[in-house]
């Protein structure tokens, strides 16, 4: 449940005066997602999410609103902050950074097959040229710099194996530098329950509260790692034929460099670290007041270990 | 029939690779309006409008095209200017600048009753208060400085007496400064066709290209003049209960100043001199290629002189 900072119906018809949305008519808390507070609200004017940030700096909040802004406005069906009668996106309510973005339509998949996959891939394609007119910069905050800070945090609760493993992935992203990878702003966190489907159609992309710049191929990896499984539930490899789905309609809109060919494997490794690390983190140092179940992390160190023991599906030219 | 400057599927095909709004699916012209060339668009992404503009000069359309997106991002129900993969609302296609926009669901209502007239006095106080931080300038295109040249050039197709009530009324508008009224961005033209129900939720607010800064009241004196008749087809008194709810419903949101109070009569009286002065125009001073049939004027030369005679439905505290 993941209402920490409650919020009434009468604060916030007194916090909506401040907008131009109506008036307000149902206030449903939300009860998934661990990183905010988060209420559907419905007005007379329609259909929007509150969020009260309970994480994030409200100095990194303006990159995250204004690039769901900048998206939004470009036609990726991401939501888009709604501005108050100052102008601004970011407010305050009950002592915490809040906003206000619209609400979308649809439902996430659990097992996306090959339409799905590549409607993703379509999107992601779409979403990072979309990107590249964004002008703020914010370092990816699950990033390398971030990697090595949480694998010595985590360290103490790891085996032997389990830390040999994470020490030589480290070592082997270490000396493969990824600079020269085309770069923009990445959702980073395209995982299968933020994206939401209308019938066949990819409706909605959700929670850009991991978004940063990085590589467009490690948002590429990420989506890969979750949608392209053989089996969600059961195993970890990537199916060949999801995997060419996504790939090959990314591919058509924003077609795949060779240096980005190559560190296909690579990437795909980064991204099962990225989420190891984060789940190791989140169930070994959980923050006080956390009031959810970690995530599993033993499916993404299993992840990990499959990518580095086997040939990823081909990155090649459709 | 309003398509001047036809585009073909293949054109547009070409001219979408610089947007992010996925494959063009469906092409239809729209065959209402008179002052742009609109096509209805579908694309795997979702339903726009594409407007190619006849009429505006290219310098005018970023005050409109901005108003939009400000007002959209604000929570008003207008068409959202969709930015091209430059960053840009508006672009050139056949010649013409155009810009696409997303389409709203709904339709306009040709007998709105009180619920609905409510709905419009809401939505257009919500749209005036909305527009207080938008930062750009564009005087009313079609107020006083206009009247004064409309009435020149139509003067010699009018008779005797049309021309004296003509002149009078300019002489009358002229006695009343309004400059002391609060003012911004105000639609101007925000008649019955202009507004989209979905159901009884006023949907969409269209056609923002007579907009410019003026007095808000005279917005509310356009509405009133449309909607709020006792029979639009017959009568031009306005309905007391129509009028009532109207004014009651925008007074909730953002209050008449006394000042308001006492210029209302003659604000519907200016309401109803600029639209019987542009159909005049359109009637007598058709631009090349005109291909539609102009309003009659004489409905609106109707509507000044009953707002001259007739003291109308008070503006009185709710």
């Amino acid at each position: 449940m993941s209402v920490y900072t409650p919020v009434s119906k009468a604060q916030l018809t007194a916090w909506l005066q401040n907008y131009s949305v109506g008036a307000l008519e149902r206030l449903e808390p939300i009860k998934s997602g661990i990183e905010n507070t988060n209420y559907f609200v419905t007005t007379a004017q329609g259909r929007y999410v509150l969020t009260l940030f309970e994480r994030l700096p409200a100095a990194e909040l303006p990159f995250y609103l204004n690039l769901m802004a900048h998206l939004a406005r470009h036609g990726i069906p991401c939501p888009a902050p709604i501005a108050d009668l100052s102008d601004a996106y970011l407010g305050t309510l009950n002592g915490k950074p809040a906003a206000l973005v619209t609400r979308l339509p649809g439902k996430s998949l659990e097992r996306p097959g090959e339409a799905a996959c590549r409607e993703l891939g379509f999107l992601l394609a779409r979403l990072h040229l979309a990107g590249r007119s964004y002008p703020a910069y914010q370092e990816n905050p699950r990033g390398p710099r971030w990697w090595r800070a949480a694998a010595q945090d985590v360290r103490p609760f790891l085996d032997a194996p389990a830390w040999k493993l994470l020490e030589a992935e480290l070592e082997f992203q270490a000396q493969h530098r990824l600079s020269d990878l085309p770069r923009g702003p990445v959702h980073a966190d395209l995982f299968r329950d933020n994206a939401l489907f209308d019938g066949a159609r990819l409706a909605g992309v959700i929670d850009f509260y991991f978004a940063g710049v990085d590589c467009w191929l490690f948002d590429v990896a990420v989506c890969a790692n979750d949608w392209c499984l053989v089996d969600p539930g059961q195993e970890r490899g990537l199916d060949p034929a999801l995997t060419r789905a996504f790939l090959d309609a990314y591919h058509a809109l924003r077609p795949f460099t060779p240096l980005e060919r190559d560190a296909w494997p690579v990437l795909l490794r980064a991204a099962a670290l990225r989420f190891w690390l984060s789940r190791l983190h989140d169930l070994h140092l959980p923050r006080a007041g956390e009031l959810v179940h970690a995530h599993d992390p033993e499916h993404f160190r299993d992840v990990l270990e499959m990518r580095v023991a086997t040939v990823p599906p081909w990155m090649e030219q459709p």
